[in-house]
């Protein structure tokens, strides 16, 4: 029996097929990291034969692409919501608030972790991570861009990579924080965040 | 031929060996990840058998300790020494620098970022990372208590803990960017880290 991949209700199957491989994946990955997280594994938490696995996704690179690339539509749909607010900065200071608890929580900040420790070693995975990276960190450059010429500072593209790496930094050290310390007091960090995000971004020069 | 552990040319050679398997560990570590890298591949990288090896550590894990008090060791010194100061603050902006750079380093970051990837997964190396993680933190309170008792400013402990998590999240960040961004401009982001920092630590309140 064939079926015709381009009717509605086959795509619709088939996305919900590779999103129930990429929540086993992501699984697997934290569990047993990169190395340990077979395909033979990942099918086994899928609840689907390997067969199917490589129907949808060729390796396990693939599958960390597909990761890589929900998380980065997450950051850029978020991205895209606080330029089109009427206030950039407070939706980016209330917003703040959000991506801390996110990066907090110790399963994702685990599987996040663990992709970024492959990519240093792994360069097909760098390459993916890097690709990403660049995308997203250009994303919430464009809407520094726009927040601070609403108040009139200065947005040469200099000043705003640098202020989004420093973000991009306090942001992604909350992945190992909540590892290292996952009893740490989260509302007074919070607080700190969005007062220090606030004096970075608003700072004239 | 037996040697006495307790003469000072044994107990040197014994430091000079721990050292150089350390080293070998640390490298195997970063190219093929805690579970990739068996003690067999880190004795050839050691130059040494694998017997010489548990000889000086128990299994990997033991590797791992060594590694992670070493880090310790050194952050407890620059701590010491920056509370020894005759300018708390002066002095920390100073070594901030340094510590960026160090920390975008790609080794550094790829093998620091493995074991904490190995932490979210492994009970075992969770334990000894939370530890030395503790009495990093609590070194670094106590550094910014002194700072900010020296300016006026309030000093209760929720305040200083909040502050140094921040502190933590910000340096730690640079290990995920050393590897997702290898191209960013240290220069400005050593300017802007030293910026933030003199306000996230000298806030009043």
């Amino acid at each position: 029996m064939t079926t015709d991949p381009c009717t509605p209700a086959e795509r619709s199957r088939a996305a919900s097929r590779r999103a129930q491989i990429l929540q086993a994946a992501s699984d697997c990955f934290h569990d047993h990291g990169f190395h340990g997280a077979s395909i033979s594994l990942i099918s086994k938490a899928a609840g689907m034969s390997a067969g199917h696995i490589y129907h949808y996704f060729e390796n396990k690179e693939a599958i960390i692409a597909a990761i890589v690339e929900r998380d980065l539509d997450r950051l850029l749909t978020l991205s895209a919501e606080m330029r089109a607010a009427s206030d950039v900065l407070e939706a980016l200071i209330g917003r703040a608030a959000e991506g801390v608890i996110d990066n907090l929580d110790p399963r994702t900040a685990g599987l996040k972790v663990e992709i970024v420790a492959e990519a240093s070693r792994n360069p097909a995975v760098a390459k993916i991570v890097r690709a990403a990276d660049r995308c997203c960190m250009s994303s919430l450059s464009e809407t520094l861009r726009i927040l601070r010429a609403n108040k009139g500072h200065s947005t040469d593209d200099a000043t705003l990579q640098g202020m989004t790496e420093v973000l991009a930094s306090m942001f992604e050290g909350l992945l190992l924080r909540a590892i290292r310390n996952p009893d740490l007091d989260r509302d007074r960090v919070v607080a700190i965040f969005q007062r220090v995000i606030r004096q970075l971004v608003t700072d004239p020069n």
